[in-house]
């Protein structure tokens, strides 16, 4: 961290600075400039609050911060991938990271044991290795279909039973914690990546993996911070999600940056899926990004499929037909042996 | 709401979407054009999903809204002003909307009593009617200060006790709402705006009012629908609060448009406030703003006051001291009068 | 185009309404709902002016367009891909579009004979198939290098003779056209996509390709029309290029949607390239891109390559040496066989 | 400058380093810390290429800058306001900055000579000190009315000599430049803002003021730069004006953060306009918007006024009628008392 000191400011509001640095455990070594005077600080920084200097105005001119403010996620820290790993029934787990590549299929929301049990068997015949359902579902009208919640997780249970592929569903409240026994994979939407009460809960009160997806205008240093909050309560099983953010442009739903992927794998250490239905609102264009998704170096994706989507309860427009999900998956195979990492 | 039928859909798809509608309470009118065939719905349009819509892809071309999703916050079905009163002990209550102008000042945190107080009695003196101070914090770190939780609103009580001042604190999660009890507006923070279990909470099982703050990248539709979760919970109390947005401009730490306010009063009946501590980031730039958000015609204003700004525990950049405080609420009250509305 | 008509609009103003766009020869069709009245405008309105028709607030609520404004650009009346073509001497043209690739690379400012020589040299032994260079510089800076100018062009001439690629080169005034006899592609920098005197210029006084880039926070429609300007000048030979937009992530110089490019496609007929240098500005991750740009269907590349990076007078952080690109190239042809086109 | 060195780069690397700073002026002074080594630079950094410098990937972590890249526009190295004087025939100059204030009203193109006296009359008396008409529109479509021309600056020279009152219009390409000798003040839109060639020529070819407009999504920093170009080749009357940018909002046609006022006369010493008819869009929005930007402390406004919005041949949706225009004045002179300056 280095700070720059006001050009006015004389040398008792410096040894003042300096003393306050020194309380907080951190050595500040002075460098006075022709036109500048710079104090850097050596030791660790990760807990000195950059605005509480920035606040000290009559001395601080600005604060430039060198090194990131996470630490548990941190591949500087920690140079190999994280592997999440997930229980198969009979089997060996799953694994997230590290080489290995996961996809995760099914449709936006629960509706009917039928629907969910049949795409189960649609999605994992096409090559899908986990099922997402949505069962407590985030609206932005109060008067749109809110999912079937414990109803929606126990429909989940029985498509489980009958394929044997884990499953992912979204939570949304510490509360509902106790019902999510059977989940394999705790999914936090991206309307609640900075629900900070949400983030300690699933990482003090569960070890199971939870998938973190990117808020509409998180930025990478934030998705990592709320990553950094599952891991500090305990929690090591994080999975980012890239599903695209908020911009200008309206001609896609979200706009997503695939180089977020390369660049989250150097700055961490945690596996990266990305949501292409999410990401473009569209199915045909579904396909297309998640092919460059996995040559990019994606560890995963997650991807929406319903077997009659204009009649879906949501995100119909965004899904794929298991027909549409088993074509794509022959190109991913095609390209797998090529992707970037 | 129109749909725009695809060109080569033929009129067996045609007559099954129309039938489609009408089973949802909705009459459709076809309109055949030399280019383009059109189908205007009419009736209740409020709970017909678009995507659902979209989804339709062989006979729907394109969906467009004419009504906004929103009913209960709608100024369409609200001719009047929404006044939501906060009661005041030994007073009259304290109004927001219909012309009256409130000023909630106070700390960022609540860090010890002393401190608490004096400042709730220095922006009493000059001018605030209610007190603002986090207990439970929402930080983007987990290393970073997080708030004395049920001991702040313990001492935020204090000082209502000594200065009469109806206070102001923001909550977190549907389990806090029991430590609530003496707090006079629940504050919902930018990143819970979309926080729906939340937002059922304080709808259903409170009646006080809640003071919804804008998400980083939410849109003036999405505030609206989000107060519409409280309403349509059953708290009609609700005051909007405009607090700037994310853009790529890094100059000011958000963006806040201003003519946001008088937008928002046509579209909308409930009161709204201003928050510049927040949308600049920067003491000095927080009183000229106010002054325009005043001018413009704002509710009210929400704004940090802390009487030791360097070492407040949080965002100490952005508060002003109580003197520079005062200096503005001159300044307010010099161009109240001229205020557009 | 539809228009809703105010509430309380009575029929005259509906009448006279009517009689406005019959005048500029658009048939209106009206349909009285139970709660709006709307117009449906039948005909040619690609030359009506939504603003004037906005503007007419005592009658009309609000004017929805259906058809794109664009026309020689819309894939809509021309189904078939446009294939640029670019001469070469001693050999048959290149060709971008339908199904063809091309990868143009080079330095981002041409400095000295022998290094354009060398790195010319250089990519065209790694299968470029173009020469890029800039000759006039835009640079924020009035005090950074501005380009060698004329005498950059001369430079490229030579390398061009040298090595038999065509050369790709910025323009940034009308005036400097007469400069660009041997240039084979004229370039629109994103900072000029709304110079309309120069579309204009390029559209009307020339016929060689034209390489438009999207501005910083150009939108698709933005960019089309920038294009129609160029088609209705005259000049048909227009490649599309997605370099990223500006938002509020600052981990990666710009934002890149892959997912343009498909939906280019299906609303275009040009030709698209992707400039993986530009959108991320970190060489490390120009391959990941270029590789993800490739299978999502791009039709080309442009990237910047420079036999020495540290030295180069701009951009080197972005720009990739030889090597790099040779490795780089592999990888490409690994995955062209799969690309989504 | 300071340069954050890579923990793996060896003594020698450093002293390369040292020697390329040396050799460009700069004096390196080196501060080794426990975790990282730093270099900050003495002297005249303003020429160094911050690009170039992370380009040397093998030696240099990351760079960051201290001081800004602009000089002449800097308010650090001229303390007072510029005034900015428009000469006015039979009268002493107008005054833009140093607590002077101008209103420049005008349609948003001129038409006719009736129509642009009529209003030209009309804004001048309800208080307009300048007219404002395009002549060179920037249309983003090649089929909509691209403007008068040579003829229209005819026009708004006779509207000149009618009223007084000096005129503004839009510049859009140096050729162009010539036709302007009657007008007082050329406008660079926002369009044309990093256009540097346009701005190279009114910077070096004529000493009338420039208005210049931010770009649509250009940064304060940006907007400084370009106006740096202007007065580094020679012209030093420069207007800065701020007209909102382009966000994921659409609810307002633009994004207008007036703390950009404040902001940017504390960087600059230039004058700044505000303009309030881009920056929303909508007529009735104008005036609020307008008062709020007065208060905040900004040197004028340029607003759209015509006789007969919806007949105005562009922008009709955002222009005032002079009754309009004249109740706004009236609110103007209310608040200007107690603008923030």
């Amino acid at each position: 961290m280095i700070i720059v000191i006001r050009k006015d400011a004389g040398p008792e509001k410096l040894a003042k600075l300096e003393s306050w640095l020194k309380d907080r455990g951190v050595t500040p070594r002075v460098s006075v400039g022709e036109q500048r005077t710079i104090v850097g600080c050596i030791g660790d920084v990760s807990r000195i609050d950059e605005g509480m200097l920035s606040a000290m105005s009559d001395v601080v001119a600005s604060v430039k911060r060198i090194q990131e403010p996470y630490k548990a996620v941190n591949r500087q820290f920690h140079s190999m991938d994280t592997i999440v790993e997930v229980p198969v029934k009979g089997g060996g787990p799953l694994k997230f990271g590290g080489g290995n590549f996961q996809v995760i299929a099914g449709p936006c929301s629960v509706e009917i044991e039928e629907q969910v049990v049949e795409i189960a068997k649609a999605v994992k015949a096409a090559g899908a290795t986990l099922l997402r359902g949505g069962a407590f579902k985030p609206r932005t009208s109060p008067y749109a279909f809110q999912g079937l919640r414990e109803e929606g997780l126990r429909l989940l249970s029985i498509a489980k039973e009958e394929t044997g592929l884990p499953i992912v569903s979204e939570i949304m409240d510490p509360r509902e914690l106790e019902f999510f026994d059977d989940v394999d994979i705790l999914q936090i939407g991206a309307r609640n990546m900075q629900n900070y009460e949400l983030l300690k809960e699933v990482g003090a009160h569960s070890t199971k993996p939870v998938l973190l997806k990117r808020a509409f205008s998180g930025t990478i240093k934030e998705l990592l911070m709320s990553a950094e909050y599952i891991l500090a309560s305990g929690n090591p099983n994080v999975i980012l999600c890239e599903r695209g953010i908020r911009t200008y442009e309206t001609a896609t739903r979200n706009t997503i940056d695939l180089t977020v992927v390369p660049l989250l794998h150097r700055k961490s250490h945690l596996p990266i899926v990305v949501d292409p239905s999410h990401a473009t609102g569209v199915a045909s264009l579904v396909p297309p990004l998640s092919m460059a998704a996995t040559v990019i170096g994606a560890d995963g994706l997650i991807v929406e499929v319903h077997n009659d989507p204009p009649h879906a309860r949501c995100d119909g427009a965004q899904s794929l037909t298991p027909e549409n999900f088993g074509e794509m998956m022959k190109g991913i195979r095609n390209v797998r042996p090529f992707a970037c990492r």
